[in-house]
């Protein structure tokens, strides 16, 4: 962005007296200040002059992140063909989550909006790839994707239309992809940080739709999050439940055994019918059994397809039935074996208490003690593996998220190259996504104070807001347009509040909308002395003109 | 963008040798060098690095010039909902074309894919617009456009996605909106000139599916283009055949008359058939018949309705049949007005020849001599009206359009402001559009010449192409490194092209891309010197360092 001047006087909405209030809402505040506007069109959202200024800062830090570590930037259509999608077997996948929005031409071509741009990366480097010689391969881009949100919510949160600064990476070996994971992870950190968003941790994640593989979700605390994760009370480590070891909280009085049948998909295609036993109060983690028997996807059995699987209704399952199938794999929980005493399925309707692993002569081959293993979801009050601690369940919101994709997409796309034993290779790839819409709302929530709104320095509206008192006078008219060269011709930008009001009004407002520094021009004054208020500290510096660039220099 | 440099032996699709010749197409230049590339969506691109530098540079010369002009940007997005669209009764125009492209949410919610922004400039305005105080209001935007070509051609010249820079402005009155159009055409003039596209020049056209309004295009003389207009011979006068006035082309040996029925739609609603007396050598312009009568639509009545309307099939109706049906205005273009002798139907399938409107008795109410309109959409041989001279059809590429809106939005919209005289008024739109990814190409091919691609300073993927020849060499390697320190110190942006290749394969390339200077380090050089190469003299100075950013300077 060039360094500019915008004008409150000129400035559409209309900069209006006393619109917006320090008791607001962040989102409110959004919308009440003029940066972001509702459209009508549920979860889509208008940029508004002061709003698509901290947009395209946003967007330029992550690109500056990624393009000083070597990636090149480029851009994918909004429009991507069906056949495309139709490849990797993601046209069907996110149709049958109700996620892909589709058009078709009159031609009757049918095209997604890009929700995710794996595809098209992969068919942009797997034009031109030819030889080992040409790996890594990492692109960067900055667009607009689309996703059908059920229950859009939250402003920026979670729209259907969104901008998400991604990467890819394509590399020779798994070797090579686990540096590109690396340099996704510190490009990514490295664009949160230039955004102002502190306090970023990074957990281990569930790929959903993206991957299989492991990921990795950079985070930031906070009630307006939609993620929940856990994170240990002592050690402090962090992760999405699914996915992060952990010891089962401390059992109930009474505790119950259910059964909980699934169906595997091995790597070589074969399928398997798997039960897991587990205590009544946790939940299994389809991704902590898919890690523990090595199958590619564990699929919850349907109650109504149970009795034709396995014989029994569901709720009624139990260890014995399992024993007595042969082909379906039987799992302990650790929450399970541990048990002195529980009940389970009587069979049908009720249930038998009082058993135990070591009493009940009938279970000898059953007898798991020692043997269970960590295949529930972690929980508040769940015990962490790494200290003594205890798990609580957190709120946060995820800002970036990078995974190893392996050879997921470029398999089935066909991508290949010649390695240098003059083989025929498929690459390795990775990528990340930071939800560059979301970090606006999330910066701005993160931050804000009961003035209102405040941003770190490089990441508002403007550099700094000069609020000319008298404004309807010449002298501090002139005075106004000297400031305006000299501070622009320094590479800063700026928001001129000259309207003719009271300074109280102007002052409430620069607060308000939370620019990093205040330059409060005042016929009280000498000619070049300037006050300077810094919105994060609050203190008031008398200065010169040509300080002012230095105080609002980012970092 | 911000000054950086690119390296050759780095870029992505690789700089292969021989990828591209001088004598490609320009498109092919394009594809072939790593600009841009195909999808497999039909009229849908991806930008690649280089080509989305060009696309960046050009959208933010657009966007300088508008906001130097007091515009201010914001962006609308591309998902827009069919309440919004369905105000102003384009929603259904739009879908009657076939050229929009639509989605329906799971949720059923329908929306459209922005093919221009009135109706969301409208609402955007409309939502915080109170008095004549707040106005004018004067945005910008530079998005992704969609519209659903049926046969998407040329490239990036007429796409499914693409990128358009359209502003929209309103007015508290009519010599108000005057003011905003000649803001649209000078911003437009000023963006297309800082583009490098030399010889725009602005003609009247059709208002199309934006306005049914006067327009103005700004168009570049090309065969590539898809406009064809008509240009005076004489006095350069140049326009849309059916809205420049026209007086018509010699008349052929045999003259026929044919009479065309359409019916008007009138300010107050009403109805009513026309009937137009023409030559049958051409058409007739349903634009200038609506500024002859008033009429807010003209339609032409299709065949199968004629019988029902006006009691004749197509093709045999005559002036007396008109003449016959009081209800129906009867008009006579110009170029039968002035016809001494000519056929016309005898009511079934054949002629009647020989008549003459002074010599045939039974047609005295219908003289027309001295009283034709011109009512034809001017053609190659048409005359000139401001000169003696002939019009001649040549083809041009549309690069930008400016509308006079009127209140065709505003008025369904429910726009509203207070006037000075504290009544209820509703504004004054006009809006124009500049097509950024079309103007890419265009300049391309204007400019290019036999030895490939030649771009204007600021507007190409860089300022400066870096050729160092004996790259494998340590000390040219410093060089290198302190050359490009240096120059991306001093704001230019570089491609350095570092590859171990000969020095004729380099300079083969750097001309085939076309940078507007190129810079060659040389190890038979001193430290201090270096060759510069303007490719659009083609001349060589050597010359030091701290000389090129003046040589390469814009302008
Ligand atoms: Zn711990
Ligand atoms: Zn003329």
């Amino acid at each position: 962005m060039t360094a500019t001047a915008l004008y409150a006087s000129r400035m559409w909405p209309p900069v209006r007296r006393g619109a917006g209030e320090a008791t607001d809402s962040t989102l409110d505040l959004l919308y009440r200040l003029g940066l972001v506007a509702r459209t009508g069109a549920t979860g889509v959202h208008t940029l508004l002059p002061l709003g698509l200024r901290v947009h395209e800062r946003m967007s330029a830090i992550a690109r500056s992140a990624f393009e000083e570590r070597g990636a090149l930037t480029f851009a994918a259509p909004t429009l991507q063909s069906r056949a495309l999608w139709e490849k990797t077997g993601r046209w069907q996948a996110y149709q049958a989550e109700g996620a892909l929005l589709t058009v078709r031409s009159s031609s009757g071509e049918e095209m997604c909006l890009a929700p995710t741009s794996e595809e098209i990366a992969a068919a942009t480097v797997g034009e031109h790839l030819r030889s080992f010689r040409d790996l890594p391969v990492r692109l960067f881009l900055s667009t607009s994707k689309f996703r059908d949100e059920l229950s859009p919510r939250g402003g920026l949160m979670r729209g259907r239309e969104f901008t998400m600064a991604d990467a890819y990476t394509f590399d020779a070996s798994t070797h090579g992809m686990r540096e590109s994971v690396a340099f996704l992870n510190d490009a990514c950190t490295a664009a949160l940080t230039g955004m102002g968003l502190s306090g970023v941790f990074q957990a281990r994640a569930d790929g959903g739709a993206i991957s299989a593989g492991p990921s990795t979700e950079h985070l930031v605390l906070s009630d307006a999050g939609q993620s929940t994760i856990v994170a240990c009370d002592h050690c402090g480590n962090r992760g999405d439940g699914a996915v992060t070891p952990a010891l089962p909280p401390p059992p109930p009085d009474a505790p119950v055994v259910n059964v909980i049948a699934f169906i595997l998909t091995h790597p070589d295609g074969d399928i398997q019918p798997a039960a897991v036993a587990i205590r009544s109060d946790l939940k299994v983690s389809t991704r902590k059994v898919a890690a523990a028997t090595g199958a590619l996807r564990v699929a919850l059995i349907e109650p109504q397809d149970l009795p034709g699987i396995l014989g029994k209704e569901a709720g009624t399952l139990t260890p014995w039935d399992v024993a007595g199938s042969p082909d379906t794999l039987l799992l302990f929980d650790s929450s399970v074996a541990e048990l002195d005493e529980f009940a389970i399925s009587d069979g049908g309707d009720g249930l038998r208490s009082g058993l135990s692993w070591e009493g009940d002569r009938r279970l000898p081959a059953l007898k798991v003690s020692g043997r269970g293993r960590d295949l529930a979801e972690a929980v508040d009050g769940s015990r962490c593996t790494r200290c003594p601690g205890t798990h609580r369940q957190v709120r946060a919101v995820e800002v970036a998220h990078v995974f190893e994709l392996g050879t997921q997409y470029s398999q089935p796309m066909k991508l290949a190259f010649t390695d240098t034993a003059g083989r025929d290779a498929v690459p390795w790839m990775a990528c990340s996504g930071i939800g560059i819409t979301r970090c606006m709302q999330t910066a701005a929530d993160l931050h804000r104070d009961h003035h209102g709104l405040r941003w770190k320095p490089g990441t508002g509206p403007a550099d700094v807001h000069v609020t000319v008192l008298r404004a309807d006078q010449a002298q501090m008219r002139e005075r106004t347009d000297r400031l305006v060269q000299d501070l622009t011709a320094r590479g800063l930008s700026l928001l001129v509040d000259d309207r003719p009001l009271a300074a109280g009004e102007k002052l409430r407002y620069a607060r308000l909308l939370g620019l990093p520094h205040a330059a409060v021009l005042s016929p009280d004054r000498p000619d070049d002395e300037i006050e300077v208020i810094n919105r994060w500290t609050g203190r008031t510096t008398i200065t010169q003109t040509s300080h002012i660039p230095r105080m609002a220099a980012p970092g």
